[in-house]
């Protein structure tokens, strides 16, 4: 039994953040395939392991965590990569990492998943999310034209949390070309050893065709 | 001087979080209005002080912090109050901030936003937003049911970011006697000593009559 169970999915950018840092880690991970879109998150069964209703889910020995920034610290602190290494850098990271939640995660994650997964969504409430997303894409932009990482010279935890959801550029209709600085920053992390794309981490990729 | 200054407007849930947080430690500390419904947010004046163009700032000494979340887990080490005890309590409270800044928060801050300070919202966006919101705080009535507080039998930073939007029902229109758990919780948290409401705490209230 491999020594971390991550509960997941493979469309799940959630998900795919800590599945990128367990293989940037190379820990012995095993994925347990989370039936989303089946319905299984929102059964009485799956709330009672996350009364959240999402993945990611962490196994590790008699540890079991949600949450992708609390995984991430966690397995940071435990395996002894991508992490701060002062109160100051923690400060900076775990700001990043609410930063993704709060805004670049939030909006891109939602407006990912109504135009690619919902049918007919309504043009108002696409036009709003990509206009948050945008502006979210924008600060990102921002901060990483003046440095490498998201806290400066190397990878850390809060740059595999923002991550997540940008190697997806063609389902979230982006034009990459706006955004040179985040380009490069992808760039620096597809070039860590063990990266690999979520479609390729993940079970459930793709998914079953739409019955008419 | 007072020995922290935090940078917030009335109106604004996460800069209460931390304006609470300093009111229930009795902490010596000063608001710094920032004018954001006159743009000063979006100023580059502003960007320079915060990328993300957000309240809550926290000056203390030498050292400016952004984001609520961060600013709580800095108090809380600070001054030794509503802090985690464990390794344990502290992933569970980092987990609920995080919710709360990717779910809670966000969700309740936009609809209630549109609610109030935006000209005709596109009713798409209202229902689409109305109804994520009432996801989360259906986790958290959830959550609470058995519980007294986020994490436990004490309060700690986690309940006072949830509570941040949560003392303004009439201005997010929602009926409270659907949430009994959080109707309590938050009467629990208002008993604390040195709790305020957000009006009284920050400067900004009412603002100006809008210009015809």
């Amino acid at each position: 039994m491999a020594e971390y169970t991550l509960w997941c999915f493979a469309q799940s950018g959630n998900a795919y953040k800590v599945a990128l840092m367990l293989n940037l880690c190379d820990a012995d991970w095993t994925p347990r395939f989370v039936d989303y879109f089946g319905g299984e998150t929102r059964t009485p069964a799956y709330r009672a392991v996350n009364v959240m209703g999402e993945v990611p889910v962490l196994e590790h020995r008699d540890t079991r965590l949600t949450q992708s920034g609390v995984i991430l610290d966690y397995l940071a602190t435990g395996l002894g990569k991508f992490a701060p290494h002062s109160a100051a850098e923690r400060r900076e990271v775990l700001r990043w990492l609410l930063f993704d939640n709060h805004k670049l995660t939030s909006y891109t994650a939602t407006y990912r998943f109504l135009r690619n997964w919902v049918d007919g969504p309504e043009p108002a409430v696409m036009s709003f999310m990509e206009q948050r997303m945008k502006g979210a894409w924008a600060i990102l932009e921002a901060h990483l034209t003046t440095r490498r990482f998201a806290i400066g010279d190397r990878p850390t935890i809060a740059d595999l949390s923002m991550c997540g959801y940008l190697y997806w550029p063609q389902e979230i209709g982006i034009d990459m070309a706006t955004y040179p600085a985040i380009t490069r920053w992808l760039d620096d992390i597809r070039a860590l050893p063990g990266w690999a794309p979520p479609y390729t981490l993940m079970p459930g990729h793709p998914l079953p065709a739409r019955k008419g």
